[in-house]
């Protein structure tokens, strides 16, 4: 039987592995690494798993169906965690897996398919910059220049894979191919305060978002607090202030968030005019046309708003990502079990990165979200409740009993 | 004779007397500001002025009237400087009142009043943070505590002092009577861009603006900036480009500037919504009254920005100084002597502060102002033409000459 208080103490033994006790942060191929993977590994063995790390440090289990080395149901999540990390992100969702497949062992129950449980062991990027390393092996994405990257102590990625006992020339076998998975479903914490607002414990997502990030720069001049009259400025923090609301005001629209994190003001001092100013952007979509045609929208009111106050501005560092839409056959039978088990159907998207970002290379994905306490997350406040966990993982139960691939649904 | 050319030599000679070569800084009390006063108490005794360091590192010089003893016309401006200065702010006043001196000592001339010049050894701060030392001994506004501030090295006012071959105990003996100053009257440079926007060379200081300065602390509440819904947010930054937008409205009505010079966002991280956010207000005006209406309508604009946002606003670290206003009757006797050097009569407010601001104290005050290039000061690309100089320091001599005190203008 799946257990809400079993989940979250689990959750809790994984949360005593941590590099900053007795704040959580646990990063990639660190002994802490290797101390949880040996749990989760014992932890899928007794679930009936054949279960083993695999090139990338990611914890890999197996529960064969009918028959030995049919294609597989993929579920999964990370067990790495930003620094002074909350204890369900990510880890909720590779607990919630194992319990599933622990619930068919002891039920003696073997599917048409095989179910595999992925803990990612890289997908924050905290200790290497990169993030999404484990997951993107797994998908075939790896890029070798990855690792030449290095940590904080100068070890590069590849060197931290040899201390920790992998070999990196082996990261290419382990890559998946389309025919061997069949779906990547991953079940995680919302992260949003969307589930908590609908009184609801889950949630069906429809996407991960797209993502355009932008470093905004404007030159203006600085001046005299005292001697310039207004007229005769060119206050470029004035003019960084006119886009801050801009990008509020363009985020608003139906399908985007967007927000401005970081902004800076030069030289800085209480009286002087600003004659420099920088901010990022931030812009999230579902929809990668929506988005791109806001952000160049914004990009015009930017230089729109430059033009007028006679400031130069200059966008540098942009960076996106497309979205990655969940499969809609996926969401229907995970719609599907939400509702067997009482909850009324709720779609949102995810405005959080997640593996699926990679997996979706070589698998259609689906997610389901737990509810999380005012929202909140990569941070030791993250707090789920017991029943929502249960909830969750029965769902997703309900899910794999169910599953029916693409192929029969057509 | 007056000569532009030679006023900018000896602003050059004073300039190569730094602490950061070949960049300008001389602050006080340092071997440097020993160095410079002897240059300069060298120029006031060609200038058939009797003159010495006063007990406060100031160079003091006297030009007796028609007999010993008389009352008179305080003439000066400070020796210090910011770092990496220009080499006029200050110098050049210092500079125009002894080329005065000379000018009515090679003529002959002694006038129905004493003449004095001083150089204020610190008006910038920049070694004790107290602004002002200088005039503030001579005009009895010292005030025992500053003895206790201490430089960058960890050494108090008083020990530099007593460094310096100066006795902090005489400093009350150099407060000035008001029936002992007729008037003080000092030229600098504008510091600003209002004259070369006018083309003009000289400008009669209506003020030395007072101005109030505010510290803005917002709390909202940091989230993810995707998994956050727009309509959600407490996002603190949104709600200071607000403020910062009213600012500069605020600031745009007649008689007032008001600046943002510095922000920040807290966390401060690209996909990070800001859970707090501070900012500082700058607002100047000749008009005390409207200067603290002005302040009041933007606090309560603050609030409504706040209130309607969500978020918690509070109003920290209030400083405010009232304007210094130049005597109408001294300006008018500067204007006379503007016109008669064939310039067109233009007023204007001081938006820096001076000495002035410590001099009102014990006498009424003018200024006279240069154009400078560009309005920029505290910075080495600081400009003047010779032809201002020469300019500028010819109408303070005229000034000069035709003074006559308030009692005889009634």
């Amino acid at each position: 039987m799946i257990s809400g208080a079993d989940l979250l103490a689990r959750a809790d033994a994984l949360a005593a592995v941590t590099e900053t006790p007795p704040a959580l942060t646990r990063s990639y191929l660190t002994p802490e690494h290797r101390r949880a993977s040996d749990l989760v590994l014992g932890w899928m063995r007794a679930a009936g798993m054949s279960a083993a790390l695999d090139a990338a440090g990611n914890c890999a289990g197996r529960y064969e169906g009918r028959a030995p080395g049919l294609p597989c149901l993929m579920l999964g999540s990370h067990l790495d965690t930003v620094r002074d990390a909350g204890k369900y992100d990510g880890i909720l969702g590779v607990l919630a897996a194992i319990a599933c497949v622990d619930a068919l062992h002891r039920a003696g129950e073997r599917l048409p398919f095989a179910v595999e449980v992925l803990g990612f062991g890289d997908e924050e990027g905290v200790r290497f910059g990169g993030t999404l390393i484990g997951s993107r092996a797994v998908a075939g994405s790896f890029d070798p220049a990855l690792l030449d990257l290095r940590d904080a102590a100068g070890t590069s990625l590849a060197e931290a894979y040899r201390a920790f006992g992998l070999d990196p020339a082996r990261l290419p076998a382990i890559a998946r191919r389309r025919a061997d998975v069949l779906a990547y479903v991953e079940l995680h914490i919302e992260q949003g305060p969307r589930l908590e607002a609908e009184g609801l414990p889950l949630g069906v997502v429809t996407a991960i978002a797209g993502f355009t990030r932008l470093q905004v720069e404007i030159a203006g001049m600085a001046g005299h607090a005292g001697t310039v009259p207004m007229a005769g400025r060119r206050d470029a923090l004035a003019a960084a202030a006119e886009c801050v609301l801009a990008v509020e005001k363009r985020g608003g629209a139906p399908g985007l968030v967007a927000t401005v994190g970081k902004i800076e003001a030069a030289p800085g001092a209480i009286n002087v005019i600003p004659g420099a100013a920088r901010f990022t952007v931030d812009m999230r979509s579902a929809d990668d046309a929506l988005r791109e045609a806001a952000i160049a929208a914004l990009s015009r009111e930017f230089r729109a708003i430059a033009a007028r106050r006679g400031v130069d501005l200059a966008i540098h560092g942009t960076q996106s990502s497309p979205a990655a839409v969940c499969a809609p056959w996926i969401m229907e039978q995970l719609a599907a079990a939400v509702r067997a088990e009482g909850v009324r159907e709720f779609r949102l998207m995810s405005g959080a990165g997640h593996d699926g970002m990679a997996m979706i290379r070589i698998a259609d994905i689906g997610m389901l979200f737990v509810r999380c306490a005012r929202g909140i997350s990569h941070n030791p406040a993250e707090a789920i409740a017991a029943e929502d966990a249960e909830t969750g993982a029965r769902a997703l139960l309900r899910f794999v009993r169910a599953f029916r691939p693409k192929e029969d649904t057509r």
